[in-house]
């Protein structure tokens, strides 16, 4: 059957104070809008329309998804005339999909739910019980069928005691939706054109009115506040960490675990307190992550151990880390980053765009930017390799076996062969023979006659 | 109104197990009575009245405010007693408002409450309804009038059920409350003076009992152990999180979030998990904190992006981030730090008492400390200002667009001239021309008949 | 009088979804079977019965305890078919405890309460009462007396309104278990031998069923998933913390505090949020440890101050820190750093395996390794001890009051004189005399006619 989904995204949403629009403030590293666009993409929607309207620009420009179409919505002159905008995209039958930009975590599944619930001939609301119903439209029901939504200023005190509200979003039959909504009037104290309002006119047709729940509350929870983002974004992650430990992996502490896009794990993945994960992360089985690490598009082999403030982000190029590599503390691989199985990062030490080849190792105060580095090699503590001649960058390729010195200086473009040795402290520009030790460096004296300075009066 | 403010501050704290005096605990950064005392300042007293007793000197020692005098309670007999010392110190009229240096948070607005409660007439105590009220003194009231505060051990059954408890706290006519003092008797089991006990007495005078109300419960819970400190940081934590949020501060997690001392921020701005904002600290509009990051006494202008694991201390001279720079991660930026628009601070460098102009770098492994950098300054890894030659410090300057290559040492005092370029690995200790570079190394050679060193038999 | 312990680890533990024997899974850096042998082990018994299956020998090598002897449960036909595995390895009179090797927080209080209540002629069970029992055995009482165990699936409606349930774990008279389990019938539906029908045995014996209950639901918790193993771990965690603030130590944060095996700690030490530790870790009087650091298996002594993010792993040969030291930020100890009084350890610094004297200080970017530091000698700025030569280690030896400059590499095997100097750069492979100044660098030239690259096109 045909789908529509539309999507509502005009609104500002003053008590973010933010000059971001509301809609693209981000949960879990994505925009709330575009939560919902991916929801609505797995659900195979035939259109997608998404209603702008406060920086409607900003907004177009910043989500993605197919068959994705935008209307704008100027002046805002409430839902009903927010769903009327989309009417001349939507097709001539089936099912539309009433979604919220700023409820970002309903489920495809309950998302299915409401639309076999009105199977293309009944109106279909989302509705859930709620302890504290205070401020919300109530669901008055008679028998099983729904007759009416009752805003909670005009209920009387026994449909307040209703639990069960309206959660914005719904399922209708696309062809008496334009019906209904063509008929809307805006005579009410805010002069606005509520969707709401369809409810009473589907009775007075005889189209059943019905209702479906989420599973969980969090579905339908929208963000109006930083607050509410806060605290919306804690209940997903919790639930994502639960998800994980399903699986599987080991969290010490679900409450401090942040994943900010995909982790895809292993068997016998264990993850200490304070790690965040963001964009796309593969960590093989048996691999380890220590405590305050922060990785993002990376992938790591199996039986890898990471230990604590590390810091790994791939960016666009990404950053992949080989089986039984020891990384960190306080290591930082950046993109372009690619070591082969057993390979050693210590601490402070800093490795972007370089290929370390199987069992190298740089474990102290050190920089590998631009670098081809061998088998076996020992990059020695506080060597840098100089990839920047302040205009370009150039690359340094270290043979395998080869040992570099404490606090060399790698002068790019420049070749050390196989098995080559640089003396602590040399700083090397030329290439290097294979199995030959360079060195470049001052010969040690003793100066004479030198006395140490004093500390002057203040 | 002539306004008076006793403040509780005599005893030990025998629960902390600490060799420091109980109000001297810091909650958020400042210690118990400072909290109380900077809310007295705001009530613009005429005196601030602090009694002291367990090490009398060292509180005395660790707080200010203004109108602050100390009396002291040697021995200790008692809450009546203690404010019987100060007697001598408090004005002939108005209203006496005694407060306790042990419970924090008592805010400014509740305590206004609580003196126009009093209004100079009546005794005005503060209460609070408990969900469990078990061991606190229980309000008794005859219709809206307080009649006594009957202690939890000689509460009757019925009485055990009053919610309504005493808090500790209390506004009192100055004349009334130097009159009710001078009758307290300690004919007790305990041989102690009760404050509390100016009730019966006021009641017996006919004058009015009446009560105000906090906000909130945090407002009058009390310090007695490590337990209910972390609990009390905890919930302050908590409030000063949301207060951020409501002005549209956006926190990752507002669990995982603390503020000791005063955080200034603009528009859109984000804060990671983990972060310690202490002292003052300025945050610009859009300026983002990554994860894990520690900043202290600092001014950080617009659109600055911190990445995690960056730790900033300004301590008594302050740091400040330009407008647009990159900081971290894994940064340090110390006193005197004062970065202009669009610097690049990377991993692993320490940056001290130095002034870095406008886009100027400084991206890996590295020591700036007492320098003063130019414009766009490239900073090379691993170089160091060698500013301290066992007994002075000395500066470095160097001019606009210098070209520092990798693992130069700069030995202050030394000028590097505009445009100057500093070859990779070298020692500088004389000045270099404007538009020169300048190298300072050994030749590179190769070691004839070297041979490698073999692993010795253990 | 006698007592023997069974201890039940032969199950597999599907649920963990992992490799490892579920009883090997880490609570706290412990296995969870090695948290109930370590309780056996208090408990002073005779003889300590694990009875193993599921991936028995990988199980028999990870755990530990004096009088430990292991059985093997093989095919696994229930936990009446365990205990009998260990009925030849029990003594002939004296009492049994059963415990769980998946039930890891289970107190030796508890222990000895359950073992009382026995007193070798009374079956008696541990039993709690859940506010939701379901899915649980129900304890039925006739009077005082236990009469049943009934499983929730057999319970009557009326029973499952009981909340006192069995939890998993009973002392018994050791040769009444004999008899009892030599009786043991497995003609239910899972073909199984079960230990609770020992239950309906005593009573038809006329041996009186007592219950014991343990002071925290806690204790009784098995783990099953990673979900529950999680929240043991947050509960464990959070008990400790507590023990350790009723102590007096001052945690910022007890939900973000991890200890990790055995932490000592003298008066008014303060320990900042996200800390971990592992293994023995003292802390003496006074000290305070900062955010986000990581420690293990190291002495700390009175009055020292770690700032934050610094990493200390005595691992083996342990660290140690001396009364009055300042470490980091972004320090790292690694094993055999041994610190005297007031040593200062700045950021980027890595000290392994190395002895520095009172007052030595290296604040800045550098490597000591297998070194001998004396007394006030100043490690300067990104200096290296180059202590590996690619086969083996070698000492470096630096003598009181040297002062060693920026950069330097020190090629062990070397010394460098009581009040030498070492000149920024320099690379030092030969002994340096007492007092006198080295270098080992190149000439400051300037190359005439030299060109700056410029960019390329892309």
């Amino acid at each position: 059957m045909a789908l529509d989904i539309v999507i509502m995204a005009a609104g500002k949403g003053t008590r973010m104070k933010s000059s971001l629009p509301k809609v693209l403030h981000k949960l879990a590293g994505r925009s709330l809008l575009q939560h919902v666009l991916n929801t609505a993409t797995r659900l195979s929607a035939d259109r997608i329309i998404t209603i702008t309207g406060h920086e409607a620009e900003v907004v177009e420009a910043a989500v993605k998804a197919s068959n994705l179409r935008f209307v704008r919505q100027e002046p805002q002159l409430g839902t009903g005339h927010a769903v009327q905008q989309a009417v001349p995209s939507l097709q001539e039958s089936g099912t539309t999909l009433i979604l919220n930009g700023d409820v970002p975590l309903i489920t495809e599944r309950t998302a299915r739910a409401l639309i076999e619930a009105c199977g293309g001939t009944k109106l279909a609301l989302l509705t859930i019980d709620l302890a504290d119903p205070t401020g919300y439209g109530r669901i008055v029901r008679q028998g099983d069928s729904v007759r009416a939504i009752v805003e909670h200023k005009d209920a009387t005190a026994e449909q307040r005691q209703i639990r069960e509200i309206y959660t914005g979003m719904m399922a209708v039959p696309t062809a008496a939706l334009k019906r209904w909504l063509s008929n809307l009037k805006n005579d009410n104290v805010q002069g606005e054109y509520y969707l709401t309002d369809i409810v009473a006119m589907a009775v007075a047709d005889g189209t059943p009115v019905v209702a479906a729940q989420p599973l969980t509350e969090a579905e339908v929870l929208g963000v109006n506040s930083p607050v509410q983002l806060a605290d919306l974004e804690r209940r997903h992650q919790r639930a994502q960490a639960e998800h994980l430990m399903n699986d599987g992996v080991r969290l010490a502490d679900p409450a401090r675990f942040d994943l900010r896009g995909d982790l895809h794990c292993g068997t016998d993945v264990e993850i200490d307190i304070n790690c965040i994960f963001e964009g796309t992360v593969h960590l093989g089985s048996g691999t380890r992550i220590g405590a305050h690490c922060v990785i993002r598009n990376a992938r790591i082999a199996d039986n890898v151990t990471i230990h604590p403030f590390t810091h790994i982000d791939g960016d666009k190029d990404g950053a992949s880390v080989g089986a039984g590599s020891l990384i960190g503390p306080f290591a930082r691989l950046r993109p372009g980053a690619q070591l082969a199985e057993e390979v050693h990062i210590g601490n402070f030490v800093e490795v972007k765009n370089s290929t370390l080849a199987k069992g190298a190792k740089a474990n102290h105060l050190a920089y590998l930017g631009d670098a081809t580095v061998g088998e076996r090699v020992n990059y020695g503590a506080g060597s840098i390799t100089a990839n920047y001649d302040g205009a370009n960058k150039h690359r340094t390729v270290i043979g395998n076996d080869v040992h570099v010195g404490s606090n060399c200086v790698l002068v790019a473009p420049v070749t050390l062969g196989d098995g080559a040795t640089i003396g602590g402290g040399s700083t090397i520009s030329k290439p290097v023979p294979a199995g030959q030790l360079a060195v470049a460096r001052g010969k040690q004296t003793v100066i004479a006659g030198w006395v140490r300075p004093v500390k002057k009066k203040g």
